[in-house]
C-alpha cells in the first residue's frame, strides 16, 4: 500500500463521468427547477445507462461480464491471482424522480479509482472487482437490492426472474429485452472485502459540519399498516364522549412513536415515522371513521426493534379499549439490522485520518447493496454528505465535487489497504 | 288550547307522507345496502319534491305562496286574523347521499299538525303557517339556510341569486328551471313564533334512551384549514432532532384540541374534530413535509370559541417554535352561537310532560332553519331521535314511527300552546 500512498483521484473526470451518465434519463424536474434523473431498473434508460459505464470499464481494461440477473462485473488483475478480490461498487439504476450522484457515485467513484490506479501503472496484490448491481432502488419491481441479494444467495434466481412490474413485464424479460440477461452464474462471487461509497441521503453529516461517514451498519426496518376502524360521525351533533375517532387514534399512535424515540429504552438511534395518514371521509365537518396510517420503524438493535414493536402493538390494543376502536395491523416489511466490519470500519478511519478528513460513525437509513454483500464478505460503506440537508431521491440530490472527491479518495485509500490484506 | 288537548295526530299518514315524498330522489346506496334520497336544492328532483308537497298543502286547504328565493308557505286562517301566525316548518331538499327523515320531518310533521286539525274541525287563535325552506343543505351552492336567511334579512335576495354551483349555474336560473321563482317578497314575514321539528343527527338521545330533545340552541362554529409546512426527508436517514415533521405538528394539533375539550376551560359543551388530514408525500417511508388539515370547534358560548380559538392560534405558534414548522391558518367559517327563546323550550318541556315523554336540554350541532328565524322572532326546536347512533346525511338514517309520533305529537301541542298567545 505505502507505495501508493500519494495517489489522488482527478476530481474533474470523475464528475465529468457523473455528468454524462445524469444526462441518460435526465428530465426536467418542473417543481425542483432542475434537472433530474429517471432511470428505472431494466428500462430502456437504464439499459443505455448500463452500456455507458460498461464501454468506460472496458476503456479502462478491465474484463467485463455480466451474471444471470444482470449485475455487471469488471475485473482487474492483481499481483496475486490466488487471492480473492477486494469489491467496489453500487447501482446505476435510479428513483422515478432521483438526482444524478445515488449509486452512481459508488460505481463511478471506483472506476476513478481504477482510473487512477491505470494512470499511475500501479498493480494492487489482490484483484481488484468493480461492480454494479440490479434493481437497487427496487421501486419498479418491488424488492430492493434485488440484483446484489440474488449475487449473495438471499434471493433464488428464479424468484427474482418471475417479479413483474405494474405493466405485468417480468424482470427475466425485461433483462433480456435491454440485452443484460448474462450468463455468468449468480452466487459464485466470494470477495475479500466489499466497500460501498454512497451519498448519505441524510442531513447529519452536512448538519454537524463533518466530512465523511463511516457507516456501522444499516437499521433494521419495521413496517406497518394500520387500518383503524373508527365511528364517522357528524362533527357537531355528536358528543366527545361518545365519539370512535379513528383519526384522533392515528394522532395519538405518531405522538406515541415519537415520545418513544425521546423517551423510551429503545437506543437513542430509533427512528419513527407516520408516513401516511388516510382518514374517511376526510371532511372538515365529519368526525373520520376510519383511518389508514403507516407506520417505518428504525433500530440498529434487533432486540430494541422487537421491544419497540411490542410496545407499539401494547398501545394499540390500549387505545382499543380506551376508544371503542379496532387497530388491525399488517407488516408490510421486516429486514433485521446488519453491522458492518469493524476491520474494514477502521481502516475507513485510518484513511480518512491521513488525508486530514474528519469522519464519524454512521447508520444507514436506507437499505444498501453492501448489506447483501456483508453476508458474503467483510464490507462496509463510506458515506459521502451532501447538500440541501443531503436531500436523495430527489432531483435537487447534490454533492459538491469536494465532497465526491473525500470520498472516492478515502475510497480509494481503503481499497489500497484492503487489497493488500494478505488474509 | 285546552279544547284540542286530546288531539294525537295519525301517526300511518305521516309515515306513509315521509315514505311517499322519500321516493322522489330515491336510490340504492351500495355500501349502506339501503334506499337513500338525492333530492339536492333546485335540482329537478327537488322540483318534483317541492310539488307533492304543495299539492298536499293545497288538498289540507292552505293558501300557499312563493316567495323570490323559492321559499314556499302555506297559510292557514286563524279566529283573530290581526294576529300574527305560529310558523312551523323546515326544508325538503337533501345532501347528495341522505335519508328521508332530515328537513322531512319538520314539514311534513307540520301538515300532519294541520291535517289533525282539519279532521278535528279544530281552527287556532293564531292563523298558522307551514313553510318549507330553499337549500338548507347548501350542498349544492355552498350556502346553507340560504332560503331562511334571506326570508329573514340576514342574505340579500341579490345575492344569493347570484351563488353559483359546480355547474356555473345560478340561484336564480335554477329556481326559474324548477318554476320556483315566486313573486312574494322576501324578509316580510314576521311570524308570532317559529318551531321546527326535526331529526337529532346525533347520538345523544338515542344513547341515554331520552324521547325528544328541547334544542336550547345552536353551536357556534369555527371552522379552520391549516396549512402546516414541515420539511419531507427521508425516514431511515434522518435523526428525529432534525427532523421538520408536519405529520407530527398535525396530530399534535388533534390531540391539543380534544385535551382542551376534556381539560380546557372552554365549558362542557365544547366540541372539536380534525377531519381532514391530507399529508405530503404520504409515503411510507419519507416524513410528511406538508399537511393540510381542519379544525372543527364547536361551542354554545362565544366567548368561550373566542378564547378557544385564541388558544389553538397560541398552540400553533408554540409548535412553529419547537418543531421548526410553519402553520398558516385561514377561516373557512363562522357563525355566531344562537340561544333560543326560553318561553318555548318551557312551552315544548310541557307538552312532552304531559304526554308522559321524557326530553332533556340539548344543543343543535348542525344549522337549522329555526336559527335564522330565531332573528327576527321567538324560536325553538324539537329534536327526535334516530337508530343506528342517530347517524344522519346518511342513507341509514332511521327513526321509527313512535319516535316520529312523539315529536309530532308534541308539535301539535306546542303549536296548539303558541297560537293560542295573545302576546
Amino acid at each position: 500500500m505505502k507505495a501508493h500512498t500519494g495517489l489522488r483521484i482527478n476530481t474533474d473526470r470523475l464528475m465529468m463521468s457523473i455528468e454524462e451518465l445524469g444526462a441518460i434519463g435526465a428530465y426536467r424536474d418542473a417543481e425542483a427547477n432542475v434537472m433530474g434523473v429517471r432511470r428505472l431498473a431494466l428500462s430502456a434508460e437504464d439499459g443505455a445507462g448500463r452500456r455507458l459505464v460498461m464501454r468506460w470499464f472496458e476503456e479502462a481494461g478491465l474484463h467485463v461480464s455480466v451474471d444471470a440477473i444482470g449485475n455487471v462485473y469488471a475485473d482487474r488483475a492483481g499481483r496475486d491471482a490466488s487471492l480473492a478480490p477486494v469489491m467496489s461498487g453500487s447501482h446505476v439504476d435510479s428513483v422515478p424522480t432521483g438526482g444524478r450522484f445515488d449509486g452512481v457515485l459508488g460505481v463511478l467513484g471506483a472506476l476513478e479509482v481504477v482510473r487512477t490506479l491505470n494512470d499511475a501503472g500501479a498493480m494492487t496484490r489482490r484483484p481488484l472487482t468493480i461492480a454494479f448491481f440490479t434493481d437497487e432502488e427496487g421501486c419498479r419491481f418491488g424488492t430492493d437490492m434485488l440484483g446484489s441479494a440474488v449475487a449473495t444467495g438471499r434471493i433464488p434466481l428464479e424468484q427474482a426472474y418471475a417479479l413483474r412490474d405494474a405493466d405485468r413485464k417480468s424482470v427475466r424479460n425485461e433483462l433480456q429485452a435491454i440485452g443484460f440477461l448474462g450468463d455468468e452464474a449468480v452466487n459464485t462471487r466470494r470477495p475479500h472485502a466489499f466497500v460501498e461509497c454512497h451519498v448519505e441521503q441524510g442531513p447529519l453529516l452536512i448538519h454537524e459540519g463533518i466530512d465523511l461517514g463511516v457507516v456501522s451498519g444499516v437499521q433494521g426496518i419495521s413496517w406497518q399498516r394500520l387500518t383503524i376502524s373508527g365511528a364517522s360521525a357528524h362533527a357537531g351533533a355528536t358528543p366527545m364522549h361518545l365519539r370512535k375517532d379513528a383519526g384522533l387514534a392515528a394522532a395519538m399512535i405518531n405522538t406515541k412513536i415519537h415520545d418513544m424515540c425521546a423517551h423510551g429504552d429503545y437506543g437513542s438511534d430509533m427512528r419513527a415515522t407516520m408516513g401516511v395518514i388516510r382518514p374517511e371521509p376526510c371532511m372538515i365537518n365529519v368526525i373520520p371513521g376510519r383511518v389508514v396510517a403507516t407506520v417505518d420503524l428504525r433500530n440498529p438493535s434487533d432486540d430494541a426493534m422487537h421491544r419497540a414493536e411490542h410496545a407499539l402493538d401494547a398501545y394499540c390494543r390500549e387505545l382499543e379499549r380506551t376508544m371503542g376502536v379496532t387497530i388491525v395491523s399488517q407488516q408490510t416489511a421486516r429486514t433485521p439490522a446488519v453491522a458492518f466490519d469493524e476491520s474494514v470500519q477502521q481502516i475507513i478511519e485510518a484513511a480518512a485520518r491521513t488525508q486530514g478528513l474528519s469522519c464519524r460513525r454512521i447508520l444507514a437509513g436506507a437499505g444498501h447493496d453492501a448489506q447483501e454483500w456483508s453476508a458474503v464478505c467483510k464490507t462496509a460503506m463510506i458515506f459521502v454528505p451532501g447538500l440541501n440537508d443531503g436531500i436523495s431521491h430527489n432531483p435537487r440530490e447534490l454533492s459538491t465535487p469536494e465532497q465526491c472527491a473525500n470520498g472516492i479518495n478515502t475510497l480509494l485509500a481503503v481499497v489500497l489497504a484492503l487489497s493488500d490484506e494478505v488474509a
